[in-house]
């Protein structure tokens, strides 16, 4: 604490980020990184910029990559914003879309960075329930006579818990509140089925943003790249407050390593598809192990034992070199949140996970 | 304009960065870029960092940047904030240490992106006029019975003037005012006499805080890298308003070849050398035209010519494919500032401006 802070540096709680271990080697499975590296044609286009031509500024408007991203997702460029990761993405919309004078509504369990946003930005939030199961009631974000939300946010897959809202539910919510902007969060949604996605409502909606990230299934969360998509003039409040916060927030290589990345359908295909499977051949290995797993749309799945505490067997995992992330929040602390990585690593969770739980001795 | 923004974003007027001309092979002078490339270790390492490593997330602390930030400039790691860019960093400061109840000071003839921050975060500002030669009154930021700020910033050297306050006069300031945070913005100092900068100050004065940026004296303006030295409380405020903004806003290729640039330090002396070099030997050329060139301690020259429009040269050049900055502001329209080129370039700009003013007629 100190006289020289704003009040709003005294008011904060900043978000704390998954651990990145120091000992060597661990199996990281805590930050939903990708097991795979990226796509080849990434470094490669990484390594040609790697040049004198670092002395320039990058394009503070990074065409070329709006240009790529729009191909790639049929909109306009126009239509395309992109920022330092997704998290830059996010802070952008708080403060230039989400903050108005009705509450902000978004779900009691969700990204936990969004309660910190509101803080750093003065934004009054609402947060609504999901349901037992863990399920996001659209319902619940319908206006009615006595309340409506000033916005709206959820991640889709949601987090920590994987579970995916239906396309056709997203677009109810977001039909249901023409006043509000709805943004939908779809860091993970490349790890759904397809057609999942509500990019392809932008159109027909604009007061509809969908964020996306390239740390998860494009592999490049070492480079920091995140883009949103919606209606021009939600696009252009985004590039205000960003002219307003810094000209040029992707470096040289950052452009040319997720133009590349955007441009390779084949491996970004082959990779999602790759970590699904995993997905799908680890949940019966940990409900095998007796442990109760979520439905998962995304590279992670989100698991408790009823016979175990959360804690101690992140803990216990951790003694073992594999980190996986737990959250000490009301309803989900019995609950561990693990990445899918690559077989060995998943193998190893589970070798690990029968040792601890004392399964071998059992059967 | 769009009944979906905040109030904030309909209330901005966001900042407009130096053109990125589009056409080939222009003499740029426009934005302070560096004439020469980076440190050839810095490429090396950006290089050696292009891996499948970059499916992981970089250090959010930026551990290895800080402690190689703190050996060069003889201070403790917790002394040093990073950021992508020191216009983020500027950022983190406007919110999180200059927003105050009474107004932040600052000169009226300033790096133009200051009032912009202040919009952005609700700040009220009071702009002190510099004197008629474009100097930087120490006395005018002392407090008195009537006026004291709640902080205070200025570049030093100035921009775009490129005037330099002494250490002396810069310490007076910040002694004046130990209950206000003195921010002084050192974009430019590595181009101005040895001994200048502030940043041997930190330890006696809890209240400054010093910005740097590896854009311009380490030729890495397309990596964006920026950082701040001051109190380890001024730090620690920095580091939450970071961390509830962008937990990685510093990519792993950017936190690579900043480290190696940072320490080549050989490398930066002499680039540093060679452009002082080349400033001095350009403003007699600019005299011998006609010019008037405001004394400067940076990469750039301020400059006006009493018999030409600024606003008509900076055009004219244009046509040749010469860039140079002019901003049309009070005070300053009449003047151009010009970045410090390379020999070849330098070269160029005076060849142009002489046929320009038709100068080779004349002789």
């Amino acid at each position: 604490m100190s006289h020289y802070w704003s009040a709003v540096t005294h008011g904060l709680t900043p978000y704390v980020p998954g651990e990145q271990p120091a000992f060597d080697r661990p199996v990281k499975l805590n930050t939903n990184e990708n097991p795979y590296g990226p796509s080849p044609r990434a470094l490669e286009a990484i390594r040609a910029a790697t040049a004198d031509t670092l002395r320039l500024y990058p394009d503070p408007d990074a065409k070329a990559l709006k240009a790529a991203l729009a191909k790639r997702y049929a909109v306009e460029p126009a239509q395309v914003f992109v920022g330092n990761g997704s998290d830059e993405v996010l802070a952008h919309a708080f403060i230039g879309l989400l903050k108005h004078d009705r509450p902000l509504w978004m779900p009691d369990i969700t990204y936990s960075f969004y309660p910190v946003y509101c803080g750093l930005y003065g934004i009054e939030y609402r947060q609504i329930p999901l349901d037992n199961d863990f399920f996001l009631r659209p319902e619940d974000y319908f206006p009615n006579k006595k309340n409506r939300a000033g916005a709206i946010i959820f991640p889709n897959p949601n987090a920590p818990t994987g579970r995916l809202l239906e396309r056709a539910d997203v677009e109810r919510i977001v039909a249901a509140n023409p006043e509000a902007v709805v943004l939908v969060d779809e860091a993970y949604i490349d790890f759904a089925e397809e057609g999942s996605s509500a990019v392809p409502l932008v159109g027909q909606h604009p007061n509809l943003l969908v964020v996306h990230t390239l740390s998860k299934s494009r592999a490049l969360a070492g480079l920091r790249v995140g883009f949103a998509i919606g209606h021009p003039d939600l696009i252009a409040g985004l590039e205000r407050i960003k002219n307003s916060f810094n000209s040029y927030p992707l470096d040289r290589l950052a452009l040319a390593g997720a133009i590349a990345s955007v441009e390779d359908e084949t491996w970004f295909q082959s990779n999602r598809r790759k970590i699904i499977a995993s997905r799908v051949a680890l949940i019966p290995q940990l409900q095998a192990l007796g442990f109760e797993v979520l439905p998962s749309s995304a590279n992670f799945v989100f698991a408790r034992h009823p016979g175990h505490d959360a804690a101690k067997l992140a803990a216990d995992l951790r003694q073992r070199a594999i980190i996986v992330r737990h959250f000490n929040m009301p309803r989900i602390s019995q609950y561990l949140r693990i990445s899918i990585g690559s077989d060995e690593q998943c193998t190893a969770l589970i070798t690990h996970l029968r040792d601890i739980l004392g399964m071998d001795t059992l059967e």
